[in-house]
């Protein structure tokens, strides 16, 4: 995402906050008067989004000096301190709520992640995010998601072929689909095709399908799917895996594990801004 | 929020995950084709953001029919339709998945809220929400709120006045700050204070604030506040407030209670997309 | 308003004035060619949009020294020096006009503004704006009144409660629309209702409207009012208060008088550039 | 202006008033109630701007009915009707106060300018206006001048080339300044020259520029100059002409007399709304 | 491309070439006047964009009658009528130049597209676009390649990696850069590496790069790269490839000949607009 | 053209071509690496557009050295550097290919605009552009054009008057279309008619337009009625001239030529850009 993408959403974000006027703060505090403000960890878990705290000050003051302590991607624990700032206090007053609420909620999808990565740290299988995620925020929590070790998927519908159900449906078969979207995308884009038993997996294989999706499979039927497809196909586990069922569906040998809690449903990381 | 304001999130939600194209429909699924899909609950709660799905589908193609079956407010259990759509199935396809992100989360924060709500149902005291909302729909996700049964502060910080422990050091005391700002924001708009203590809250209500809040006190604090203030200020309870505390802290007599996690930590809630 | 919102209404401004280029100035003066203007008064008023004048060139040219002489606020006569720029000649001539157009416009507002505050300068009443103001300037025209010494009412709609006949009339009452709305719209913002005869007002009071406006009332009505209210509501009179009205309407001991030809109908201050 | 242009101009005027909510009508008033408002004069004048009116509660609300009674150059008299509108309350009362805004404004130009146009009516030349208009709206104030009828001056920097004291200094003097620009600018474009006095409007005439202004020239210079031109280039009188003024200048002979008041120093014409 | 995304370019277009008025239509021909317009191929070739044509005269009203006669795709002789259009005759004369300009250029390139594949229809070998467009065209003028019959390389540095040599040396090497980037980017997009010798080819090969880049190898060289390969990998013949070369490349066995000159250097296919 | 409007244009181009990420660079190329890069010309001609792929790069990154060799209207020989420039690896690589799309694109139009002023270099008939330019890129176009030594024409349907067929059928006849015309549109503007034959150059003479332009007339008469003009009228001959018979058409005596080629068929001008 362009720079000027980033700020693009930040301006909203501010609009949004802010509106015509800070009425408090534009009423009682100075022009003139300067603060220090630190950004400190109420609760232990992997940072992400400092970069985007520091640019919501620097899109409302350019003269903001903004210290990372901890960068995106850092350990933490309570009562660290994750940066300091120090300008205008206006800036830091205006600035502080917007700047929270994209660091918080970055923090949370990158803790998460990585905890759930950590969990199968041992294994071939690597995760992979969705598109199930905040409408405006995709890049950025896509972003979040690889600072906390995972990998992405493909950024939309632009980027990657995922042939469903009602895909094969209208082009007559899976056999049909991927040989049709064969010759129509860039050669540059590898097709995927999402299956439902190992009927659909033995003719996604046959259509040479370059990822195959098992979508809600239990776990013998993935490994089954991984024995079947001897490496002739990258292989996807997909639908509802959570903390509990993670380490069995990655033992499976399956390539890649798609999780869409990782962004629709991370809580925010605790994380407060204090003025000295 | 205008309605124009609300089809210009949903493109820019769209125009993130589709981009150029989406590759598999347009490539697959004849422009002719028609279909119906439903959206189906997976576990219960309330819904919010239906007309938001509906917008979403009519952005890419004005010939969509959407039934509601459920509107925002509805309490749903697992198994509910909650619409029908009929059209054209690349709009389907296209826009399925831009609708879930917002109906899941909208929903979410509705099914946390009206829970939270109902375990105060008894008392006075009436949960508010809070600034921490996603970057770019404070107003969606306000409105969520209000569907699950809570009131909405203030909107951000052009529309009440709050006086924090940085404003009243710049301003030289509660009541400096209070005075001025009396005589300096539009005479429509109420000042709130926070307080972090008794004394503090002594010297407010001396000044004559329309609104305290109460930051971070203890029960018993919040009860001894509530006797003190006798009526003359409305109170508002705030600071780590769960669904734990919730009862006790309303139960001190306080006016409002503010939760962040409304909307900062509210899981999506489970809705699928299904075409016939 | 955030300084990037007026940087795009002064963007709006050049663009619709120089359009694809300034064929006379890009054609005959050289690119390298620095000049020197002044802001000179040419009538007697009060200051406001100074800098805005000054950010019009900063958005044609980062380079331009803009020494500000009289700020917003000053008291100035014909013939003083409002600030004097230094720069590229082709920049100044460029941003002359619409420099002007808005620099005139604002002083224009605040030197009527301040003529009317100065009329009752030994009343209580405060004079007060209105949403009278010229579409896309309302932050601006609101700030000029500001300047003027006059306070401003709400933004807009989103930040005051003003209950009229007809919402009156939708509710089923003042009684009703006041007990409805106190539930509904953020507990930060105060509620006014309009009323046109003391039964009304009345109603209002025991209501207990937070605002009472008093809509075109004569001099022994707006007596009467203000006995009847004794200090349980603030009142507002409006309705064609001119110059001429003015002291008498602020001596019936009304807390505020509010003055739509403010924004609506003041003429610009006379002002000119002119370069060395 | 295209008519995509005037609602972009229209929405950013909504937004501005109404921004995330209109608090006291979307609280108050049934979504389904419906109303009927007429827009009423108050006041004698030219109705200019009645279809943007007409184009604010469309861009709300594409159901509306809204009948013109009186179009843009009617003239009208205190009480007479100029529209009648239909539809949700809700839209008439949020919309009412930008479309009035826009309509007295606009109205209120056309009802000076007509004013003076008629002052000269029996006289060959003809009133035209300046670049001295509101920043956003000069397409909207340049066509109420022509409602009221009077002509169209240059649009901005881009469709007329006018070369003043600092291009004449620039170029090296006027006959290098003209001859430099006509091998410059497009073919179709006329060249304007500022001039001051009788020598300079010889050394004009010598290079043959296509219209000459004459900057605050009083009444017998103004007649000398026309006598000197004898229709070899447009003649056009500027610089603080009034009411009192204008018959004189006219007799003079020049073709055209510009005046900036007509669009900077306008008061709205007295227009209401109401419900019934 | 989104509807919404032509219809912003279009209208960026039409803003372009008719900014504040069309001051000779608005002024000549009255608004209620209709008139029948056609397009008329005058030089063989293929249609792309007639539907771009239709939106423009849309985007200025939407009550224009456009009647498709020969679709995009469809060959086209001296003399063939592509398409009727009924409205508004200034609708008609406003959108004609702009809609033009879209025709034009598309046909030009599908015109040129279809003769260089035509040229090789006996090959394997596809022929590619490439990232050598109009600025803000791209999607169209890619879209146009494909009408002439041509496949689509990548769209944009998002949806294909193509490793070249300085991302090679900043890499350490095309083993290297391979497998960095394969575990880095989307399982979903493949990876070219752009080689310029058979060395090179020989790493890119053992790095199992999924495309190689053959860059301004002599026929030999391909021939022998095609023997090398032997199918281990996609390959893509580029360089200053043209109508005389296009053949002899083709014929040595690679997979993909990308050429630039289809966009960046095809002549506007000759069309004119005609009022009856 | 305001700086910012390009730089609005190049924006477009660059999230064009980058989309939500450079994957191939984002991804093996370190942000501290530091390259320097040459623009190089690979044939002769005539160099425009070396700002706008200075501003490409300063739009990604401001720390960009960008020194001119060549500046625009520099004559170029094959091997001839046109620019040097240094800074992040990153960023070289990211603005590559846009920065050529326009300096190739607009080098290509002064280039060819370039060759066709110098066939008719002893003739006193000069060269004009047409509106037939790339949609978006009209002023960049038309800059390419005046670089190459031709003039501009209108710029767009707002700053020049163009009476064709269809407005005088609409205006009922030559002589009242441009007497209509005369007093509605501002006095800055020229007026011309587009005329087929003598007969029609006869009328619009008599009605005294200030432009005729001559519609693919043949030799013989394109002399009849330089002849018949005799200096009354500024004479615009048009129409499918080619280099082949430009000179001819110089040599019957109009003012103007006026060639759409210019533009809408220039081949881009070959010029690379490579890294050391």
């Amino acid at each position: 995402m362009m720079d000027w993408d980033i700020r693009d959403l930040i301006r909203r974000a501010l609009q949004e906050d802010i509106g015509h006027q800070d009425i408090t703060t534009e009423n009682l505090v100075d022009v003139e008067q300067r603060s220090r403000g630190i950004f400190l960890a109420k609760s232990a878990g992997i940072v992400a989004g400092i970069q985007v705290a520091q640019q919501v000050f620097r899109c409302l003051d350019e003269d903001i000096q903004f210290t990372v302590v901890k960068d995106d991607g850092a350990e933490i624990n309570r009562g660290d301190i994750l940066a300091i700032i120090e300008g205008s206090t206006r800036t830091l007053l205006m600035g502080e709520r917007v700047a929270l609420n994209f660091l918080q909620r970055l923090s949370g999808i990158a803790t998460r992640t990585h905890h759930m990565v950590d969990l199968i740290r041992y294994e071939k299988a690597e995760i992979v995010d969705t598109r199930k995620t905040t409408p405006g925020l995709r890049y950025l929590e896509k972003y979040a998601v690889s600072v906390g070790g995972a990998r992405n998927h493909r950024f939309g519908l632009y980027d990657g072929a995922m042939i469903k159900d009602n895909h094969i449906k209208a082009a007559g078969g899976i056999q049909k689909a991927v040989s049709t979207l064969r010759t129509r995308i860039p050669h540059t884009i590898k097709i995927e095709v999402e299956v439902e038993n190992l009927g659909q997996l033995q003719e996604a294989l046959e259509a040479r399908a370059d990822i195959i999706l098992l979508d809600n499979m239990d776990i013998d039927t993935l490994r089954q799917a991984v024995e079947l497809t001897a490496g002739q196909a990258l292989l996807e586990a997909s639908g509802g895996i959570t903390e509990d069922t993670l380490v069995e569906v990655a033992r499976t040998g399956v390539d890649f594990i798609s999780i869409g809690a990782l962004t629709h449903s991370a809580s925010s990381l605790d994380i407060s801004f204090n003025l000295d």
